[in-house]
């Protein structure tokens, strides 16, 4: 459903939106690391955060502007996490608002925050100024790519997308930039998503929706098995669609839940598709288990056991160690009633290799997207993980990556 | 308090005990591949097995071998696990325990069976059984070196020790051989290790010693966070010292129970140490915590976390991995009361970085073993957990070694 011609649109493409990204000078690479999202009407604003107890300032800042429900403005950068740096990081997530808040001319506590980088190094605070200032000055409707690029860390692309759906008989759109790459895991990772829409809709409301969809999109990737302490999903919504405002369960809330859930879900396949190092996109479905939380446990235990992933990095259709994983994942099964599928070939039934055909096999670990089934036959809930595989790189990305 | 000298005579130290390793044919590489550990007097037998769901074949027999309280002799072979492989793989395994008792002379009730390699293969019986005669063939007091080779897989170097002390105004000899390497983690792992004992201890106490035991040594250790289908850890004592029989938790027990604790701890730190591709051996110290549990769940997230682990490879002093690891170990932590030390050197406490002296600091990472010490703050409880770090060669190792 994703229109390629306006993914570079991205979170512009709502009516209302502009955006930037500029170069601060906070990366060493030099490269665009100062992004701001702005939209002059006031929209009402929804947010998931890291669960990490060792949450950064700026988490903490933007929690307090979901609290108040509104927002203008999200002001990101990528490069210094503001992480573990104590009343200095808070007083500079603040200040990093306040700036942004006096370039545009609305409140400060209408404004976003996000970091995401190397850990216990404060905000070098003049070029975060500067940047702001000269990302404001530069705000258009052509400027999500840039802004996108500003907040991407060891990604190898910029995630983005655009949407457009009728809801009550108006065109409503919706725009997302995100960046994943390492330490991502269950709830969420350093892993920034920005979505914005010209839809109408309670703030509640879409509150609400965005924590369901949270749980069974981005709650279901995983990298690496690490958690941020920078995650963050924003929705900012502000109406300008002219859509009658959505305040209930209706057929329009159907609509605009089902548009954020496959952006949701398109923005955490890409994250878990472009995970540090990866050459393969996992996709881990867990069927047949008593509950939703035991066929997660056991597609989480598979996705991040490394022997799989370096076996999938490998080529090597080694279902011994899915079956292991699934053996250990802390959910009861009966190995003989499991059943391990990759590209739909059983590999695994009735406790034993399921003598699957070799080149056929071969043809499906040579694919880059791999379907991994595994069927318990022990009751009628399901779920999906989306992941990768673990190659050198990975290694190389995260031994050099220097604090 | 090992004997290094003494290491060499492993499971054959003890009085009574032989051993052999051959070449059968079963690893590809054609190393040696079968072990036979024999003693001709019988002996209790412990043993403690892996906990994940989908045990391998040999594991299942073991145990009622251990149930049953008495044994003879140990049959173990590399190359190949015998793992899902259904009922051939349990007939397999009974016929393994068989040949080996009619070459000894013994009943198959009384012998231990173990396998590790490729899981979904079944073994090569043909092959397993003229190597269980060439073993039983030159079993000698000097086998025991050949004996750690052939069980071995990835892994570097056979562990092995032994260990002499008095008990009840007897010598009594210890000795063991062991082999880790890969899919070490919690609740055991392909780990083997075979320990004897000329000692005279009832056996349902040596149980109770060694269950206790292991929970606080080879369950603290963790390389890849993967658990194996065939763990296990096996203690013969046949007696033969002469100590008055140990049937209750006296001076002789706690004797007894600190040698084979201390066995059993050098072991476990010998595997961590070379696991699938480390160059660096982690020692987790976890204290200030509400409980043990507590105290080693946090040990444990640090050990798993892929990005400390590729950060201590590449001699990064990454605190912020580490404490990001501790925030999300799933047990209430306070970041400002949180210590986190290299070396003995604080890096992290009061929430930011501890601007620790740069030079010690990389003397610290430079070194083979770390020490990585967590204050919570919280409690009185500790634990410690043995771990290494993330390399290349992990990766090859893993992404290479073809099913």
């Amino acid at each position: 459903m994703f229109r390629e011609e306006n993914a570079k649109k991205g979170v512009t493409f709502p009516k209302g939106f502009k955006a930037a990204g500029v170069k601060a000078g906070i990366k060493k690479s030099g490269n665009l690391d100062l992004a701001v999202i702005y939209t002059e009407k006031e929209a009402a604003v929804a947010g998931t955060f890291t669960q990490n107890q060792v949450a950064a300032a700026p988490v903490y800042v933007s929690k307090e502007v979901v609290a108040g429900g509104k927002a203008h403005a999200i002001t990101a950068n990528a490069g210094c996490a503001n992480a573990c740096t104590g009343e200095q990081g808070m007083k500079d997530a603040r200040e990093t608002a306040a700036v942004t808040a006096e370039a545009l001319g609305c409140d400060a506590s209408e404004v976003l925050v996000a970091s995401t980088g190397v850990i216990g190094v404060t905000l070098p605070m003049d070029k975060m100024k500067a940047g702001i200032k000269a990302a404001v000055a530069s705000l258009s409707e052509t400027g999500s790519v840039d802004a996108g690029n500003a907040i991407i860390t060891t990604d190898t692309y910029s995630k983005a997308c655009a949407t457009e759906v009728e809801i009550g008989g108006k065109p409503v759109r919706f725009g997302a930039i995100a960046k994943g790459s390492g330490m991502i895991q269950p709830n969420m990772a350093t892993m920034l998503c920005f979505i914005t829409t010209d839809a109408n809709i309670d703030q509640k409301l879409m509150q609400s929706a965005l924590s369901e969809i949270v749980e069974v999109t981005f709650n279901m990737i995983s990298i690496d098995g690490d958690m941020s302490t920078n995650d963050m999903v924003v929705v900012m919504a502000n109406g300008e669609a002219g859509n009658a405002k959505i305040t209930e369960k209706n057929a329009d809330y159907e609509k605009f839940y089902a548009t954020l859930k496959d952006i949701c879900t398109g923005m955490a396949q890409h994250i878990a598709s472009d995970g540090e190092g990866a050459t393969k996109f996992l996709t881990i479905n867990v069927s047949g288990a008593k509950s939703f939380a035991d066929a997660k446990q056991v597609a989480m235990s598979v996705a991040k056991s490394p022997l799989v992933k370096t076996a999938f990095f490998g080529e090597d259709p080694n279902w011994g160690r899915v079956i292991c994983a699934v053996g250990y994942a802390g959910v009861p099964m009966v190995p003989e009633k499991t059943v391990v599928k990759f590209g739909g070939i059983p590999v695994y039934a009735n406790g034993v290799g399921a003598n699957a055909d070799e080149a056929a096999i071969r043809s499906v670990m040579e694919q880059h997207d791999i379907v991994i089934d595994v069927e318990l036959g022990l009751g009628s809930e399901s779920a999906t993980v989306w992941s990768c595989d673990f190659s050198y790189e990975y290694v190389k990305i995260n031994g050099e990556y220097h604090t």
